[in-house]
């Protein structure tokens, strides 16, 4: 059988389905044939967007609902063969802020979604959404998962906890379940309303609008970017697999690309927005963690996983799937 | 300034101040002339007993509150100098059964302490206890920081995310903290009235009640110990000196034990109680950790700090400390 053949019937759950990652998935699960619930709080800011799913609305089933309501999600998951768990507070700055809610969304929600699985659906399958951000500054490139867990904010802190519950779930209560560490994801269906969920979907407004975007210091910090399909993909094989039950697994893209050069490629391929160099603001520049790109050769291994798609065809396909529908991002 | 000159006058606040290593701290601390306020939950078979006071209670202030609770935190924070944030819930078994509260008093509670310090008391220095547990199974051993963090329990996640939070806050706000990663601390004042805090109160009560002691398997495990007064002296040395802030450090003892030679040690010492050796349950095998022992020269070099107390010796004045006071420890 093979991976899509998998998914032909199957009974799938996103957590977070209405945002970014989780709304390419819905699309790829649908395409696949298998039964796709998303479930989102559509909290406003957060990235649960309905014209996501333009296209497939018909094909899926959204229930509106948020991850901290314990009795709303203990009902939710029965039933479901793969959870796909996606939902979180994605805001670094927000998390700093407001340290509680991040707290109660990616950390106490990722045990209350655990539970539910032990209790009422044990043979469930739990791929969670993890982040690179609990590295903080590493020691070393490109990093592997060997690299100690660091978390620089308050956002990184409650992303590695919930990864961890999903790894003792899997080992002391059978709920099996692995993490996905994710570097820098772009593509259709990202937030653009505001610039607090990471740099790429930011710089993709400014240009699609026009306007300039500031590079800080001399723009050489490198990172490495995934396409929202080839992030999907890992999602559907991890899912897919029981020989990733029990670990992380990093997954980035093979280009490691400097800020100035990213910022670059987006300008000439919109053919408008422009870019200039300006200092490091202090607030910032404290919390930087430089260049970063992670090895994801254990996840490759084990699933068979390679990214497809170039940053320079992602970045033609994103502007190309923004531009028609900017009124319903911005 | 000597470290104990540093502790004359000093505004000290304790949480978990009438628990095991925090009462014994708070003997010390009015020994050196400090101003201690005890704040403690006293929730029953937490280790918080008025008993462990006895001789100092004139000389300390005890105020009864939850570290859950941020409006009283917010309070108590005001003016302390010098936060040992030794409050937890200890049951890694607890933490199986009812995570969400592990979740509420070990993770979410050290937020609302860091957050009083962050708008309540910024100049204070806070210095928190972290546990050996966080590592998991050890790769190689000895353990040194370097080593991941890969708990195998929702206890073992909530502390690690808990002392997370002490290096941001420290980073990004500016309140000074460190954690100490202990081992395996015993001594008088621990708690003995159940056995799901760590086996070695346990042993002790034993012993002292004549009975037999299991040991799981051919009991070659080994452990590291540390006598509680060398435990509360790492905590008098990482609190007078700034060259600790925003750094981990385990803080274990020099003597490597396999489980069987504690045991009997501890009967030879007690001359009371036994031991046989049984097999291990199915249960605790599954999340057993195999051998494990620290490496402590981080910590040593940064302080000075070097345990004095044998493990002989240890065992030897623990057991008198509780003969004639049982009543108030069963």
């Amino acid at each position: 059988m093979t991976t899509h053949d998998f998914y032909r019937g199957r009974r799938v759950m996103i957590t977070g389905g209405l945002g970014f990652i989780g709304s390419n998935l819905a699309h790829r699960l649908t395409d696949l044939g298998a039964d796709v619930l998303l479930v989102d709080s559509l909290i406003p800011d957060y990235g649960g967007n309905l014209h996501n799913i333009a296209g497939i609305e018909d094909r899926v089933r959204v229930n509106v609902a948020d991850v901290r309501q314990a009795s709303t999600m203990n009902y939710l998951v029965q039933g479901r063969d793969v959870i796909f768990n996606l939902a979180g507070q994605v805001s670094h700055i927000d998390s700093m802020r407001d340290p509680h809610t991040d707290l109660e969304i990616n950390c106490r929600s990722q045990l209350t979604l655990l539970e539910a699985c032990r209790h009422y659906n044990p043979s469930a399958k739990v791929v969670y959404a993890s982040t690179r951000q609990i590295y903080g500054r590493p020691d070393a490139l490109p990093v592997t998962e060997r690299h100690l867990v660091r978390p620089t904010d308050v956002n990184g802190i409650n992303k590695a906890a919930g990864e961890y519950y999903h790894l003792v779930y899997n080992n002391v209560f059978g709920v099996r379940a692995c993490a996905l560490r994710l570097t820098n994801i772009y593509g259709p269906r990202q937030l653009l309303k505001h610039n607090r969920q990471g740099f790429i979907g930011w710089f993709i407004r400014l240009v699609l609008e026009d306007q300039e975007i500031q590079v800080f210091g001399d723009g050489s910090q490198i990172r490495d970017f995934v396409y929202v399909d080839d992030a999907a993909e890992a999602f559907l094989l991890a899912g897919a697999t029981d020989a990733v039950n029990g670990e992380v697994f990093n997954v980035g893209g093979d280009e490691h690309v400097a800020h100035r050069d990213l910022v670059e490629l987006l300008v000439r391929t919109a053919m408008s927005g422009r870019y200039r160099f300006v200092e490091w603001p202090a607030e910032k520049k404290v919390i930087d963690i430089g260049s970063f790109y992670a090895d994801s050769s254990l996840f490759k291994s084990r699933t068979g996983w390679q990214p497809k798609v170039s940053l320079a065809d992602g970045l033609r396909r994103t502007l190309d799937y923004y531009r028609p529908r900017m009124a319903h991002y911005v």
